[in-house]
């Protein structure tokens, strides 16, 4: 099993701050491979990271240590934190940063980052990324026990569900995230072809997670003013230029213009509405 | 010899898409090191990313395999292809972003993918860089034969050559790329410096393939209405925030303000025409 | 002791510039692992890079190498060099990019890089950092004596300090940087907490060396028109939005504003001065 840490910020790479959080890593555990899931997560926008780590956990390796700094509370009472879930390990403030990760995951074990001989001799109250958690992952993906890096918690910082609601055939969801091509991604899924024109939804943010049936045809998404008719499988299914909706890469309703900007078209942010008519199945 | 992946996508590094394919490509083949050429083509680029492709790929070692993920068409019928040119391999979708790479190499041997058991158990319709083309390269970066990916393939998609046309003394090529730094590359080269004054062009994306004799000192370069005389060598050789002419680090025509922008001072874009006078030799 | 570069550029990371370089290092010392600094310093600014480079370098493993390539005399007649100081290697255009690094190390010893069998075969006269300093680094990376890279030098070049002045009670620096979050960053430092109220001044930049005690309530801190009472520990000890001062994690004094950017409230730029008055103690 590799030794591998995956590396999620809003530290952007403009500054060298990620440069010397991995410098801190390659030095404690030589053997470790570092990736980069994105540094380009909002300021201190810790629901947009809470929604990156969880499109992103699953297709790295067991053992994977995730290490998480998107950290308004540095220096506060905010606890620094190391839990183990499923077969990943994850490092971060205890800011609600793991919620959506850790809630698609089997039994967790958490505990506070409280012994210093872990942590940069000398540690900056302004950069824990630097001085506590890089130092703190590295040993921990190098094979140290997790119960070394302080004390047992009972329980961690929870981040409310994104909006979800399910009402007869009528989902709303919101936006969580618009990427770099303008698609547009919704808490609304999970959503899985089962046939060419049937799909369940299985609402996992929501409080029912009883999979609701989808007829892809029939299915009717509304954002503000605008409707689109019928789940599509592929960008390229619709004509150039033309919206449409689909099952996104991780499963959630995803809204995009084929080879277009499907944000800019509707003028949408983060946050926004959508509604979604599942039709029959 | 090294397992070497280099990556070149238009992915950017906002959204998680890089990070999972390296996550998808580290449990695949952990002993394999991946090296990013660039996430930021333009979206869609498939002509930006072929060129960025001709200018990299020489500097790798024997045996890398690249891995090229700009798709407008992922999830239509366009290909998944692996090709084996020289010492390299290259894993993209058959849309084009190859050809000036492959123009550039002895023989190919090309595949489609189109054995499933080597990607993901679920493989989406809108990323396949995650689910078909990461695990392939990962597999083929760590020893796997070329002809596992899938068929045989007779021929592959191929981009129309840049620009690029000889009369006489005058060769007329476009504009191709514009760099971090103002730098205008464009599709005229390859040039090189024989002497002092004295350098050969060897047109390489025109019909003629015989190289032209070039006197540094009587080149004429037109943009627009702008006139440059003369090859420099190096930038400093100008002035600063003087305009001067070069044969690039990738061997084309460059246009260049020393220690400015050259692409700003000329209000130019990728595509406008680029006039050059060889002189004689 | 692992195999060690980092890297610093200009380059951005939208052109294939830093792929070329790791192609080639990697090729050159395959058991290497290149760590990024940044590749977003400023085009051609040798300042920023510089002070990059002394905030970051002692969070890495003895024995790397660093590999600076900001280069704005890139082909004329500044020297390319290689200087060991301490436990670390700097590869580097000797253009001052070294210069505040070096401050802060003991003796060091400075080869110009006149060994052309070490570069690439052909050399560019615009990428030095691909064609020269990228395989320099890489053997030097891999155990080659640093003698073996050319000519002893008897001094490099140094740029002049970052302005400091020290009259009585009242420290006046200047803004050095500002970070992804709008955090202000000056030469005023290194600030050391000794207590809860107290600190010490190490000048490092400036004439006098001797540490000045810094009562931290008393403080004062001056830019423009706007004046900050007191220094605080961490971003978390003012209310949010509100401005603070405190020592940064490089150990200068910075100035943020609690999850809200400093730089935009006070509209200030690099170069800017900052006062500071240090209290008794």
């Amino acid at each position: 099993m590799p030794n591998t840490i995956a590396l999620l910020t809003d530290f952007g790479t403009r500054d060298i701050y990620v440069g010397a959080m991995k410098g801190v890593i390659q030095r404690t555990a030589p053997q470790t491979t570092v990736i980069d899931i994105s540094h380009h997560i909002e300021a201190q926008n810790v629901r947009q990271a809470a929604f990156a780590l969880l499109n992103a956990y699953r297709y790295f390796v067991e053992g994977t240590v995730f290490l998480i700094v998107v950290d308004p509370g540095v220096g506060s009472t905010r606890k620094p934190i190391a839990v183990q879930a499923g077969a990943y390990i994850f490092v971060a403030p205890d800011n609600g940063v793991l919620s959506y990760a850790l809630a698609d995951l089997p039994e967790m074990r958490a505990y506070e980052l409280t012994n210093p001989s872990l942590w940069l001799p000398e540690t900056s109250a302004t950069f824990h990324g630097r001085d506590v958690f890089a130092p703190v992952a590295a040993y921990l993906s190098a094979g140290m026990a997790l119960e070394n890096v302080g004390d047992a918690l009972e329980s961690i910082f929870t981040l409310p569900p994104p909006q979800l609601s399910v009402s007869g055939k009528r989902v709303r969801g919101e936006i969580m995230h618009i990427d770099r091509f303008g698609n547009i991604i919704s808490s609304i899924g999970q959503l899985r072809w089962l046939a060419p024109d049937k799909l369940t939804l299985d609402p996992r943010f929501g409080d029912s997670r009883v999979p609701v049936p989808v007829r892809a045809t029939e299915a009717r998404i509304k954002i503000d003013t605008t409707e689109i008719e019928g789940l599509s499988r592929a960008y390229a299914d619709a004509p150039r230029g033309t919206l449409l909706a689909l099952a996104g890469s991780n499963g959630y309703l995803e809204i995009a213009v084929n080879q277009g900007n499907a944000a800019a078209t509707l003028d949408v942010v983060v946050g926004d509405h959508i509604d979604f008519t599942v039709g029959g199945a």
